[in-house]
């Protein structure tokens, strides 16, 4: 036969069994937590009409885009999970109730030149909530709980989530007489935690943006408040009155931080950070981004926004939402790059390996049974290996517990259960086994997956 | 602005939320069930290199796969899970542990013609367990255990295992020297049960296959071989020391039969059918196929069996194995269709719904942080509604609960919770209103997925 050789595309994860456990309890946290908020989940396909996906036009999505024919259809791959939402929401508007509130994890599609940690097969964890006409204010102020008790949920502690809001931004231009040149600026401010405010001040006094020395001046001034959540908010007061959307926003971004404790966010993971613009058309209201504060290198590691109108390329229903999105594949990758991926949770395919040591294949297969009735998670071993062999199998796949059965254990209807990381070994009933093993996998699982170090 | 029509390709499912919901939960089961017989979790990209699905070659899939190009590269979405499963154990034969047990729940694309029912887009959900060099009969015993345990999870009473084994067939026609139409007379064989034994046999004789009067009879005499399983095992005896295979078969299919019970599998669950082939090639020995007996038209819900060879057109490296294949978006578009999805378990994105009554905000934005600390799915309603659009609102999405706070509430330190079906209400401490919420949610959600009728 002539054989071709297997590959995996280049920017195509595709993960080893341990890893792939670790990244299936990520996405089980995200799940879990999204629904503890009422997203329902949605799934949409992976595969549409291209003027479906294109309505929107854009330059780099247009390039990256994986586009082809089939028969007469014009497809691509989606390339992000907001159009598919924003089509979904055109197309079922009448049967959706609002707010909607939906979750989606999924794999999207760019066709991005190959790079170490850059990927063209990625998965997504969205949230958005989407109002009919309009949408409360205090929805914009629950997403930074939703981030707090996601990567809680993943075990992180040390990480920031950064709060700003557009029209506070598009506000503080406008007072400058800066509007017409507030992308080019927000684009150069975003530079200043890289460059430093001395760089920031002469690009925005160059040629290509052109303000004048004062007008740099009072910008750097500006996005140069910090301290506490407090202290912003009261150096903000003092522009008050001289800009309606900027008083708009700062009596947003006022609210979204006064609900902070009942919402259950600490103080110490929530800032607010007037250096964070994200993208320049798209969000209208409060930004967000997150950072985690020992690993600053990775930069943000889920961010979003509100925004006036989701789906204005498909129907003209005023569609208000707000948005985070986790790029769950880089992610993971990262903190697995980095070692941040704990090993104390399970990632063997079973808890459990039932070795059969004689002529007693019935019993050991009935004592299977058994554990699995009880939730274990277990695996049979009956191949032609030798014990030492099938132990060594247990050993590289991590399996935490072997239970062997031989003619005295089937004799006295008992399983010999041997912890495999500590040694022990007893005597037990299927069922004293299946306790002992089931408390043991609960408290390893119960750990954190990310671990920070 | 120009707008474009939203729209969804047809054959490609797409949910409305509720609907979404059954199908998350029926997901989840599967992975649970998939688990605790020890599989473990397996992703693989939706896109590879044509020339790698293609390796295997073959007409049907040609004609139906997505192929395109981008840039240089000649690329594909995978038709099925299997060609990525052989290509991931030969490109990964060094770094696994066999027997390697895997499940995959993922999206595969056919363009085949639309029509009611008929997806290109659609789910399987596979396990297979791959040995090196070698595998044990008892995981072809073990098979019919997964099946069962998986249908039962998801409520289903009413269905049958049915088993035969290849070597039992091509043994056979060994016998009645007539191995060289032995693909022709087995996808006559197929159709017994649609057209009957008379056509079968008129079918064997007409001038395609040509098979003699006595051929035939002899043919239609051991496929109508029936009965309970040892009926049938006793019958097949009676073919003993004729031809080899045969024999290899008869031990095998009395093998997997004999470790029924220990499996946990009941004997009106499992069936000896001899009629079961399950196409030509690929599968080897023991075939399954499994029909819900209430639900006879929707036809085979879950198939598989056993292989000599993965991934011959990869590797030299002999892998047998055996697995079995749920076609996830079809079964549940039929079920769904013939009412057979119960409505017991929540849909609704949250089992309550908050419902702040005055100027009482941080009170309920903290009843609903309590609330999710205690596990219960809750979404906050402070949009700018009236109390009844706010109810018609739960109503509408089927949300079990409403927790409805005004300042009474709020000075007490408490919630008035009440239960949207029964109508009851009563006033509770957040953590109380927790634990009612929660113990009916677990109520509903233990009941069954599929509901026969």
């Amino acid at each position: 036969m002539e054989r071709i050789k297997p590959r995996t595309l280049s920017g195509f994860m595709e993960l080893l069994p341990a890893k792939q456990a670790q990244m299936e309890r990520f996405m089980q946290k995200l799940r879990e937590t999204y629904s503890l908020y009422g997203f329902t989940a949605l799934d949409t396909p992976a595969v549409e009409a291209a003027e479906v996906l294109l309505a929107k036009g854009g330059g780099e999505t247009e390039k990256q885009i994986y586009r082809f024919q089939k028969g007469d259809s014009d497809l691509a791959l989606r390339f992000d999970l907001t159009v598919p939402l924003a089509k979904y929401v055109a197309l079922n508007y009448g049967q959706l109730s609002f707010p909607f509130r939906r979750y989606q994890i999924g794999k999207v599609y760019r066709g991005e030149r190959a790079q170490r940690g850059r990927f063209r097969e990625f998965y997504q964890a969205d949230i958005d909530i989407i109002g009919d006409g309009s949408l409360s204010i205090i929805n914009e102020a629950e997403i930074p709980s939703v981030i707090y008790r996601t990567f809680r949920s993943l075990g992180l502690e040390h990480f920031v989530i950064r709060v700003n809001n557009r029209k506070i931004l598009n506000g503080f231009y406008a007072m400058l007489g800066l509007s017409a040149r507030s992308g080019d600026i927000m684009r150069t401010v975003d530079k200043l935690d890289k460059i430093g405010p001395d760089k920031v001040r002469a690009l925005l006094c160059d040629e290509e943006i052109g303000l004048a020395d004062s007008e740099a001046a009072e910008i750097i001034r500006f996005i140069s408040i910090g301290g506490s959540n407090a202290e912003v908010l009261a150096a903000l007061e003092g522009y008050r009155g001289k800009n309606e959307l900027f008083d708009t926003g700062l009596d947003e971004l006022t609210t979204v931080t006064s609900y902070l404790a009942d919402f259950g966010v600490p103080e110490a993971n929530f800032a607010v950070d007037l250096t964070i613009a994200r993208g320049l058309d798209y969000y209208t209201g409060t930004v967000y981004e997150t950072t985690m504060t020992r690993h600053p290198e990775i930069g943000s590691v889920c961010s979003g926004g509100r925004y006036d109108n989701l789906a204005g390329y498909y129907t003209d229903k005023a569609l208000p939402g707000v948005g985070i999105s986790i790029g769950l594949t880089r992610l993971f990758y990262v903190l697995s790059e980095q070692g941040l991926l704990s090993d104390e949770p399970v990632t063997a395919p079973c808890d459990a390996l039932v070795i059969p040591m004689g002529n007693n294949l019935g019993y050991s297969i009935a004592c299977a049974t058994k554990l699995r009735e009880c939730g274990v998670r277990t695996q049979l071993h009956c191949e032609q290996k030798k014990f030492k062999a099938k132990l060594a199998y247990a050993d590289k796949l991590g399996v935490p517990f072997a239970v062997i059965i031989g003619g005295d254990e089937e004799a006295a209807g008992v399983v010999a259960l041997k912890n495999l990381l500590s040694g022990e070994q007893q005597l037990c009933t299927p069922e004293d086994a299946a306790e002992i093993i089931n408390k043991e996998t609960a408290r390893r699982n119960a750990g954190a997956i990310i671990k920070e170090n």
